[in-house]
């Protein structure tokens, strides 16, 4: 399938009768790893991921030849309401700064070889605030998705999604709130970095949020509490499942749009792995609900898909050494 | 200095005279990194470690472009006394393994373009089993710490040393019981898959060369208890060191050689950052004991520089990040 959905209940239906990994692929990965010149599981948590994404490539002795990052870039109204350290202008300041070459996500994504791609979604055009209304419209959510779905190339080995957007971590919270219930304080974080003072307007304006929209699906919450950006992420996560791509998950805004779908099929993020924790306050938290182990935890609070481009460099590895190893018998080494 | 020291007093004399990171580096670093566009800290343990490679390499806005691997080998007369899982033989056989391009840290090595070289150290001429008398004379000792230092490419930016060598964790135990104290069970740790029996006999070894060697200082100690692939791994540490070469250290093998050097000169350690904590039982109070926070935690227990050419490529991202980035200025980013 290469069309975007065209309706929500078309990504319902998806969402529903997910493809898993391929069994055989797993049982020929777990096979090679026993034959590898190294004790069992010496390799810890990379023999993991590496039969991991065996099954989801479909290939027992995988390779990662074109991994893609794509960030999205949305714009919020909530922004409005001093939810920020940063003016809503930086969204596409930074959006041009990706397309230059300048941010932290380019030099990340240059280091380990990927493809990069950045889609800004009408920047000038604010989701709704979410105090007052939905954030989107069914149309502007379904352009959203479709948006996501379409920036990934199917001839990708391996995806990763980041974002950009003034105020998005204060959807974010609002989505892992109305999914997760607890305290609005539980999932309003510093962001970019906002005071105490700050801090407190956004639990506030999460909470006010969730108490107006907090009903429906996963993909209802979306278009309700979202942005374009968080929306896109959710398509684009989506359609890698579909094309056969694994994921690695990037920080709190990327997995809030990952619980979208997560909270729609259980099994809707199988073909993901968390490539980081940050250092935004629930991110542990929202790790916990999505059941995903970080690979790294190095205090990053960037966004753009930082932690998770880094983390490509710890799947290169993983698949490397389990693709290209030499078995005991291949190089002539007593098995123990 | 290109030549190796010929006298331990001589090593002695290095260490008690260590060149120190570049101050003016650091604050050049410093300053860029203010003015990169980013929220403030947003990249975490990636800034850290870039304002420390500045300061090693004596560069405010460095490269990585030639990281060096070097894998040191050795056979332990200990390994007759049942500590392992793995017969001897298997050294010398991970070492053709090695040169054929077959194990995992030529892969790893390969993932992240470091050169990488293997030194056999006598492996026909095990050391002496540490429980009846000293491991090395100390001739072989400063031989062993000459092939370390030789070893180091000069025009190399980043050094990873590992090594192989059946019963390396048990003379890695004795070293660190003998410079820490504590009971000999508490270094011990299961190596390669050693078994209850197999543990037990490992701590009584260790116990047994520390009652025997337990005096003198970090090079006296790895010259009685270590091997000749620890002994390297140190004489490789501080050549890097005098070359103004950061280091990333492996796991408990690779730290316990370090350990010595930090022994007798406490800021010894300043240039090598802890590339992983491995599931080795004792590592982690290991590095503690160094000070040094590991980069990555992922279940890694196979020696060979892996954990630490691992995180090759987080610090490639930490330095591409720093010296790539456009600053707020360059960018007509605002600056929040």
């Amino acid at each position: 399938m290469s069309k975007a959905p065209a309706t929500l209940a078309e990504y319902r239906q998806i969402l529903g009768a997910l493809p898993g990994p391929d069994a055989g692929a797993i049982a020929d990965a777990a096979d090679r790893n026993g034959q590898l010149t190294k004790p069992p599981a010496a390799l810890g948590r990379l023999e993991d991921v590496a039969a991991w994404y065996a099954g989801w490539r479909g290939d027992g002795r995988p390779r990662i030849e074109a991994p893609q990052v794509v960030i999205f870039a949305g714009n919020h109204g909530v922004a409005a309401r001093g939810v920020s350290a940063f003016p809503p202008e930086v969204t596409v300041q930074m959006v041009a700064n990706f397309e230059a070459g300048g941010a932290a996500i380019n030099q990340l994504a240059k280091t380990f070889g990927a493809r990069m791609d950045v889609v800004a979604l009408d920047l000038d055009r604010p989701t709704g605030d979410f105090t007052e209304g939905p954030a989107m419209s069914e149309d502007d959510l379904l352009a959203a998705l479709s948006a996501g779905w379409d920036a990934v190339d199917e001839n990708a080995d391996l995806l990763v999604t980041g974002e950009m957007g003034i105020g998005n971590t204060t959807a974010a919270a609002a989505l892992a709130h109305a999914l997760y219930g607890g305290k609005a304080e539980d999932w309003a974080g510093r962001g970019t970095g906002v005071d105490d003072a700050g801090l407190a307007r956004k639990a506030e304006v999460v909470a006010a949020g969730v108490a107006r929209h907090g009903g429906g699906d996963g993909l209802d919450l979306l278009g309700a509490l979202g942005g374009r950006e968080i929306a896109a992420m959710a398509g684009a996560i989506l359609r890698a499942r579909v094309a056969g791509i694994p994921v690695i998950l990037d920080g709190f805004i990327c997995c809030s749009a990952a619980a979208c779908l997560q909270a729609v099929a259980a099994d809707g993020l199988d073909h993901c792995v968390a490539g980081h924790v940050s250092a935004e306050g629930a991110h542990p938290a929202l790790l916990e609900r999505l059941g995903k182990a970080p690979l790294l935890s190095l205090g990053l609070r960037l966004g753009e898909g930082s932690g998770a481009a880094l983390a490509i460099g710890v799947l290169q590895g993983a698949v490397a050494c389990h693709s290209g190893m030499a078995t005991f018998a291949e190089a002539g080494v007593s098995a123990g």
